[in-house]
């Protein structure tokens, strides 16, 4: 067992925060050590909530933090701001969730940050949810500001997807379009005591009608975290959606592929390593003006050629 | 040489369109394509213009089209949306851009859809750039929309970044944030009749000198595209970056680093299909409850011994 992974087993939650970085280090070891990871989980609850800017993610997960902790239960929250991948990733948010549960040791949050693609970025979530799985925690909330493709990808690792959308905000033609509807498993109207929370229902109710989901109805929950209401039933349907995912057929079927679209991903950046190291060790030389797609295909046959393959 | 090629070369638009449309599908006869069209560039002038929705884009490609054009050069232009993946990539500001220059054969009009990954669109578009130049046009412009990461990728094809900026707009601090700044080889301060425009020109030159940017001057150019004003200075400095990256040092190197990460990428991607295709051919199962780590190990070791490599 990969020791990091032994050091989680005894509660050192610095080597849980070791093992994050590790997965955002992209390092050589990690797929050892993610595959006793991978072993240790303890089938923790994984919830994912997007949103646009503005829509009061922050206080929804700080609200639905305290309601878990209420309930016993140990929570990890992973935030995630793909549209800065420069920033070093801190979101706002944190150091206001931060203050509230600051002192309380059944909560773990943490910001993740891209070092170079966004490919990168999602596959890194992917990791550190199972990560704080494996730790203990018995949900995992993964966070995401914005609604764009890269919302899509790193909510493949959640069981849950809660999308937050505000009244009046116009965020929903918006969504609609970037297809984040088709992943969304329910919605949360929040800021509910605001006019045009009737209108905002009826839309998408009517979405949730043309859209080509299965079976299971995307329920929608209205919240006001200001006055701590609707947190209760946000949580019952998060839980409902578990039940559905791992005890039905339909379920199921959706589990199966989402891990075959995670295997495929994995081995693509396997191959990724090796080519690099490849092209590094043999000391290719690409120049400005040759045909790169000539200088990949031979660079390529001679991988093979030459065992890398 | 290519059919597809070939018929682009007695100017068949039709054969333009049809390549586009292979990079877009990920054909797997596209690389011998991909060659012959490398083979018969004609170094056409890639310029990519970004920045935010409503900074005035299509406008102004609009009028440098018609500048361009009073030069008697032909222009194409690739029209990129990564922020709506499924929306099948249709911009606003085709159908206003299509109504001018409809009946001019001298202009091309692209709109680029992403089938899967934003990975793939970026791909694409940099593949679908060189068809155009392989056509003849003399200039190909390359549009998108948004600022992150995915204009980061798509205008790594491109010799020249213009990013557009409108006074008071706030977006500023968003792309610095966002490492557009990076990327940007000139500032286009577009609706400059407003106020604020010596405001934001003081804040771009101070970003300006921070920034760790080679010798080569970052311009800064204003717009009136209402009055048609400042068309001719942005096409100038176009033509001067063109002039500094071919014609010094600096400039070279620039190239050949951008060649390297592109050879890079296409060599992943090839592998990428080769593994996929055995992986289908074996029939290889996965299930949702399998460690997708170490079955992404075992299915691509299993490929690398069988002969795949």
């Amino acid at each position: 067992m990969h020791q990091l992974v032994e050091q989680m087993k005894r509660n050192d939650i610095r080597a849980l925060a070791r093992a994050i970085t590790m997965v955002e280090n992209d390092h050589p070891e990690k797929l050892d050590m993610l595959s006793d990871v991978f072993a240790s989980k303890k089938h923790a609850r994984y919830v994912g909530i997007t949103g646009s800017p503005g829509a009061g993610k922050s206080s929804l997960v700080n609200r639905l933090i305290t309601h878990i902790r209420n309930e016993s239960k140990t929570v990890a929250v992973i935030a995630v701001d793909p549209t800065s991948p420069f920033s070093g990733g801190a979101l706002l948010g944190d150091r206001v969730r931060m203050n509230e549960h600051f002192t309380d040791d059944g909560v773990y949050i943490r910001s993740m940050a891209t070092r170079g693609s966004l490919g990168g970025l999602a596959r890194a979530t992917k990791d550190a949810v199972r990560i704080c799985d494996a730790y203990g925690f018995d949900v995992v909330i993964v966070e995401t500001v914005g609604v764009g493709q890269s919302e899509l990808d790193i909510m493949k690792i959640v069981d849950t997807t809660a999308l937050v959308l505000t009244p009046n905000s116009g965020d929903v033609l918006q969504i609609f379009k970037a297809g984040i509807m088709e992943i969304a498993d329910m919605f949360v109207i929040n800021k509910a005591d605001l006019d045009g929370v009737g209108k905002l229902k009826g839309l998408l109710k009517e979405l949730v009608m043309m859209s080509s989901k299965d079976a299971h109805k995307t329920p929608i929950v209205k919240t006001i975290t200001t006055e701590n209401k609707g947190i209760d039933i946000f949580w019952k349907k998060i839980n409902e959606h578990h039940d559905y995912l791992y005890n039905t057929e339909e379920g199921h079927k959706r589990r199966k592929q989402q891990q075959e679209l995670e295997v495929y991903e994995l081995i693509r950046e396997e191959i990724w390593r090796d080519v690099r190291a490849y092209a590094e060790n043999t000391d290719m030389t690409i120049e400005a003006e040759d045909d790169p797609y000539k200088r990949a295909k031979d660079i390529y046959n001679q991988w093979k050629k030459e065992g890398g393959g």
